[in-house]
């Protein structure tokens, strides 16, 4: 399968916190950078998300911004 | 100034290229990695956005999606 | 692979209108409606989205509103 | 009133689940498919958004991606 | 119509610049601040967005951030 | 520090609704229109976002919308 999202950042997980509907999910991208996602609890679940777990995050390249000094 | 979006992970610009409104910029992450970021070419002269810039791609957390083998 | 975006429409490719960056891919959706997507001209390439050709749309859930009248 | 979003895929609520602040909205497409909204439980509240409702799901065009085989 | 979009701030267009697939629509809000939207040129045509129309700025919650000093 | 993101509403907290991973922001700007947030609850507490407070809604152009009469 191939996604137009154009970003797909390797990652291990680092943890997983569920409340209700959501879910907030810190991963430790492969070269030391973190970056954390908010995605349904329903997604974590379907998805066997959990601390440890090798993945990729996955953003549309509209959806990157960029800041400078 | 602190920004409410959770992910600023650091880099250097690899490439830009603007055409008409828009522009994408390609950065090397810290790390290793790559992102590409689509933002308006307003934005990339405002902020003088150019290869060898050193600089953060940000995004919020309920824009970063998952996806597991 | 699996995604952590819920929502997967498949269909079949309608119209490719490609201007620069950017991209405008109308979506026949299996059942009748009608989707577009605007995403960057690389990925069109790269996918090889063309007239006839069945794909699925994606969508974040978070990216989803409802409308009543 | 005409919204710049392009997409606006008619349907039927199947389901609407509340948790704190955020709600999921399950919606059977006209012609089949499904699709999930993640909306505030605020907005489900003031639009009235129950089991069997009529409603439009709206989406913004560069919020939607592609995937292929 | 109402969608759960929550935030509608209404105003009126300073400037509107097409380039290919997309457009940059400035609006003066009612109050003095000012928001630049990017949309396709089709919604512009359709919508018959134009300098000195009244129109709403509308912006799903989820969209919108927060910066502090 | 400079986003490239380029909607930046000034105004201040009227109030803050914390549940679960997610809150919602409720900013009157100046100038008399609100705008609702919806951000992380971590995001709140690390910018100290509270009643009275300050601060900028911050907006990427791509994710704001139009709508006419």
């Amino acid at each position: 399968m191939s996604l137009s999202a154009r970003n797909r950042l390797s990652g291990t997980v680092h943890s997983v916190e569920t409340d209700g509907l959501m879910a907030e999910v810190v991963i430790e991208l492969d070269g030391g950078q973190v970056v954390t996602a908010v995605i349904t609890a329903g997604s974590v679940e379907r998805l066997g998300v959990e601390e440890g777990k090798e993945l990729d995050a996955v953003i549309k390249a509209t959806e990157v911004m960029v800041e400078v000094d």
